[in-house]
């Protein structure tokens, strides 16, 4: 017969035990932490009609989407992010929800973009949101969310840094560069990576005036610990309205949402695109991996649904790089490299006692322990090393000298060290 | 502006809340279920090439695929169910992984067919399955997890019916019917819902002996507790080689899987499917919901992968029905209708005191208690809607005398009971 050769498409993974364990538990620590903070999980289908995927333009977008005619002749695409999903659901079933809705969705979305280092075809985003409030509790909350949860991930120390759009557009309104806000923004954007020079040309090319070239780069300097840098940025916004609600907002969110000192600060800078948010602007930076760029980033928007709805729904919400965060463990060594979830791999040597073997694997099971029978009474050495393969912490062994005295030798794979336990003492046996 | 209406595609399907707080209820069970018996997660993409999934002649499953070209001229399908992936993944790593692979796979699939009750054209499907290895013990351990993970839901009681393949083939084998086995097996698989007669009468129809049709019935017949069906089925297959294997493996997989009496029969009759299965075939019915069909099926196939690979790869597995079983827990009124994962509403009565209402939320949060704070000041009796609506049990309330005393007033919606609680002893006040 001919065979297929077994492969997957450019730009889309495979991921093997190791990869996944450790992305099912970044998963599961960010379900949790949503729950705990009373956000309830939905899901919506990855193929939708392109109309309402892409909206009646298409435009830009749509070159990068998944896009065909189904058998019925239907216009479809498959799902590029979870925020146009969201505001459709949120616009279908607000009549029935009610506001404010809290929501997660942890779900894969597709791009036909070219695949390049670090970016794929195929991702997992791990969105959050509070719709239906626009409120200093709502952006707290959201900024807790982060919080917790880049806290529970092994990724070591790090800062969240925040900003709100209404400084920056004060800002930029005060210093008359209002209508050259894209061209600043973009070049403040960069000032991290090129540095203050090369900004400073930018912005001069775009015939910004050298006294507001120098005022534009003190502001983007801004940055530190809230106590520090909100009495500046009231300075900055000074008589202008929005701009004095805005920095007011920043306080009102410190205060309340009790992230502990030195791992927050206000980065007058952050602008996270230049259309999307209105609000609040979160970032959050690795103490190790400054590089690896913003691991949980969101803000608040005004109007999630008016492609959809006549309805006002303002909103704010973060989303978890799930990828970033695996390579930042990857790159800091946190990776567990093993390959099973099992603690335990009970050998088989005498074929006849088969069942003695499932009952010891039962008896850790039932105690919360995971446990693996191996399959066959193989070679005791093609068994040991598979468990040194997949990285079992411990191995039960028992032949007919173990039976008769009613006890399994357990190895410890990690200390060298034996030991005997009897069925009843096999869980303490081997507990953390 | 002209808006989209807010839909989706038909056959396809949101979840809201309600509904996917149970389906990720029943998703971690299967997780910490599969986990637990040392089975490791993989994940593969939802597109691949369509000749990966389709094999080189596509045929009759072709129809009922979602397949287009896409930017690059590629020719690729979405999944359309897990076991192709698999098959095609096994044969890719099992150079890196070696044998056994003991695997899970939670993941959508994708189904071009119509829509009817109950079938959809995206469902998310529950596999797990050991890889390389022919042996009793993977096949005690499918039925371990099978029984372990249908007794965690919350179902109800429920019977796991065990058959094998080669008990069958012996005896159509040895009542000469062994090249009408398509026409048999499809009668027999009606019997319980057509009753004897009818079957009685199309096996009649395919050209099947009187003598033959008696004995195919009363075969049919055997049902039911391991040690009354075991010694029948020996009878059936003595003499017939591999029957009497396949009987003696039955045999050692009730003794070794350690399943409770009467949560497990034999039944002779069962097939499940005419081609793919060549060993032990399970099934699980819910005893107060038999009509559903059955929950969690599975059974030992010869060789996944050999569209992929020249190495073989027996392997045994089984599948989780996340859909009847969310079927199931509606009709049995043991789906939850809560709209929110968390306990405690923190409602919000003092603008200014925001964040002693965050303080609350987060001394639960740090408890291990989820929590959600009213994003605003709003009207009592508007935010006591709401915690009815989306169900919590306790709500938190502390206006000017609450805050005087230092006291939240903790209001029990279930039992309408009140209590008041200093921070400290908030958690201890809405425990379980």
């Amino acid at each position: 017969m001919s065979r297929i050769k077994p492969r997957t498409l450019k730009g889309f993974r495979d991921f093997l035990p190791p990869a996944m364990l450790a992305r099912e538990r970044i998963a599961d620590a960010a379900r949790a932490t949503f729950r705990l903070h009373g956000f309830a999980p939905i899901d919506t289908p990855a193929l939708e009609h392109a109309e309402v995927l892409l909206g009646k333009g298409g435009g830009e977008t749509e070159k990068q989407v998944y896009r065909f005619g189904d058998n019925g002749g239907r216009d479809v695409a498959l799902r590029f992010d979870l925020t146009v999903p969201l505001a459709r659901f949120a616009a279908q079933y607000v009549g029935q929800l009610g506001t404010p809705m809290r929501l997660y969705h942890i779900a894969p979305v597709w791009r036909a973009e070219k695949p390049q280092k670090g970016r794929f075809r195929e991702f997992v985003q791990c969105d959050f949101d509070t719709l239906g409030a626009d409120s200093a509790v709502a952006d707290a909350e959201t900024l807790s969310v982060i919080h917790a949860l880049v806290a529970r991930l092994e990724v070591g120390g790090f800062t969240v840094r925040m900003n709100h759009r209404g400084v920056l557009n004060a800002f930029l309104r005060k210093n008359g560069v209002e209508e050259k806000s894209v061209a600043v923004l973009r070049a403040i954007d960069k000032l991290p990576k090129v540095g203050p020079d090369a900004v400073r040309e930018e912005l001069t090319e775009a015939g910004i005036e050298s006294a507001a070239v120098d005022a534009l780069l003190d502001f983007a300097g801004c940055k530190g610990q809230p106590k520090d840098v909100l009495p500046k940025a009231a300075e900055v916004v000074a008589g202008d309205e929005a701009g004095e609600a805005a920095v007011e907002r920043l306080r009102e969110v410190v205060a309340a949402a009790g992230v502990p000192v030195g791992r927050l600060e206000v980065d007058l800078s952050i602008a996270r695109g230049l259309d999307y948010y209105t609000g609040v602007i979160f970032e959050t930076f690795l103490d190790d991996l400054p590089g690896i760029g913003s691991v949980c980033s969101g803000g608040r928007y005004d109007n999630l649904a008016d492609l959809f709805s006549t309805q006002p729904l303002p909103g704010v919400g973060a989303s978890l790089g799930l990828d970033r965060v695996i390579a930042a463990m990857e790159e800091l060594g946190r990776l567990d490299e093993s390959a099973t979830p099992a603690r335990v791999l009970v050998t088989v040597m005498e074929a006849d006692r088969v069942p003695d073997y499932l009952a010891a694997a039962r008896t850790l099971r039932e105690a919360g322990v995971a446990a693996e029978v191996y399959p066959t009474a193989a070679k005791f050495k093609k068994q040991m090393q598979y468990a040194d393969r997949k990285g079992f912490r411990y191995v039960l062994v028992a032949g007919a000298s173990e039976f008769e005295r009613g006890v399994f030798a357990v190895k410890d794979l990690q200390s060298g060290e034996q030991t005997e336990a009897a069925l009843a003492d096999l869980a303490a046996a081997v507990a953390p």
